[in-house]
């Protein structure tokens, strides 16, 4: 296992496109700051999505704009598409990811798009990032999406997510990442995917993964992508953006949690965790009654505990 | 990691003594038997306590009659002291488990009795069982509770750890059990201390971890002891009894979540999960209002699921 991990703060993103009340940009951006100033070192801001599809991310370029101020803060954001790639691009984000659903059922419901589609149009994204000049261009990653289980087509090839991600790598992409959309993914199916896309793409090409906590496995699907070299941990505070389709269950592995565990474990994320869990009260103020989850926020840091396994 | 694995349900002790409302007989049995019938194979019943300090377990001498009838369930007890033991052997339980704290601030707290009073208990109760017909001796094991950290002392010494379970298996116990009482555990010093203790007392004399939930870590600890070998895990069914200490904290791991877990993960329970899942219905009707937890029963299980490995 590495020591050290990244962790990728994505409840800007997926959190929040889940939450039906827009947050305003304001506390958007004071939570941006805050987490900046805990030690996180990667946010996902938003997505270059249509407004009229999602509102909530349509201040995605002004924060893009105030995290890059930010010392030391990789900017990410999702892009759906070429269009979307070209504002990120032109809003100076530094890393794009683009979601390609192993769930072709799946990706043709969410951007309507088949497989081949999508693979073209990532192909145009790294062609379009080519024309940077070389110390500009953002980090390019796909996210193989429904990697481990799709709500619509069920169980997913594991045949057809390794084909993907080297399509992926082969269309341009700089990594690929594995997706538990819908909170289907298990240990050992985490320790048996991750092995077979890093040995079809090459072990530098799949560092992280986005997992949920919809069955409330996230962290030990988490420990078992760290045991098969996994250093960047997708999360989000608070668990913000639950699940729409099964209320009361989670949605992104919580950070603080994540955070929590990697810390006990001795692993550097670079996170100062007692700053990070004050972070929370900020999205309680903004989204009063919004459902947060995380069981470290309550239970609070173990007696004398370091910050290091003991 | 094993192929089957042994989840023991100590929902009825653990759970429940943390819960003020004392929960009726009848509905202990349809919990048992419920449970039972969904093919969970170890039950913790109850524990010999006197009524005075917690009339919520006044009822388990009549439990342990009612769950002995029931086909191939092992019907576990806590016992306090020898003379909670003398008890549990008068009512017929098939196994004995006493806590033996590491952190002895807690253990004086708790039991009002020092390690060296405690290893006397424990030889006392051990030289009580052999006087059993050979055939009818309970198992007999020790939990080592707050070995991962106490919410008292803090860190616990793993030298300590080690050495008191050496000492409580020659003092006649069967097996030790680790016990996480207070939430502290990370996956790593679970890895360590199963090793640590295996390697002391012999492979066949740790088989079990007691483990809580109350950072959100609980099934992660859980994977990280089944790749140790682990093969006998305790759980509560809705996480039922949370944390006293820490509100809004849940306690033992989810029993639901747990058996997603290993059944997802292709490890035989023995458990239909289905069947499992409805029984949490008796507890809401029974309890209406207590807080529980998991987030399967919330999310349901992923289409197609069939209950092993994809």
């Amino acid at each position: 296992m590495l020591h050290q991990v990244l962790v990728s703060e994505v409840g800007l993103r997926d959190g929040l496109q889940s939450v039906q009340r827009v947050m305003p940009l304001q506390a958007k951006k004071d939570w941006i700051a805050a987490e900046a100033t805990a030690g996180v070192r990667e946010i996902e801001v938003g997505s270059f999505v249509p407004e009229t599809l999602l509102p909530q991310m349509a201040d995605t370029p002004a924060l893009v704009e105030f995290a890059r101020a930010l010392p030391g803060l990789a900017v990410a954001v999702l892009v759906p598409n070429l269009k979307g790639a070209e504002r990120a691009i032109a809003a100076g984000a530094g890393k794009l990811s683009i979601p390609l659903s192993v769930s072709e059922t799946h990706s043709l419901k969410n951007v309507r798009k088949s497989h081949e589609a999508m693979i073209r149009e990532i192909a145009a994204i790294a062609a379009r990032i080519a024309e940077e000049p070389a110390d500009q261009r953002p980090h390019f990653e796909v996210g193989l999406s429904t990697a481990f289980g799709c709500t619509i087509e069920g169980s997913v090839s594991e045949d057809r997510v390794v084909r993907l991600a080297e399509q992926a790598i082969a269309a341009g992409a700089a990594e690929v990442c594995l997706s538990d959309t819908a909170g289907y993914a298990n240990p050992r199916q985490v320790k048996r995917l991750v092995r077979r896309v890093k040995a079809a793409v090459g072990a530098g090409r799949l560092n992280a993964l986005h997992l949920h906590n919809t069955r409330g496995l996230g962290l030990a699907n988490a420990l078992s992508g760290l045991e098969e070299g996994i250093d960047t941990l997708d999360s989000s505070l608070g668990g913000l953006g639950g699940c729409p389709y099964a209320p009361g269950a989670s949605g992104n592995i919580v950070t603080e949690d994540l955070v929590f565990m990697l810390a006990a474990m001795g692993v550097d994320t670079g996170i100062d965790i007692e700053k990070l869990l004050r972070v929370r009260a900020l999205i309680e103020t903004a989204l009063p009654g919004e459902p947060l989850y995380g069981f470290t926020p309550a239970a609070g840091l173990p007696l004398g505990f370091k910050g290091r396994d003991a």
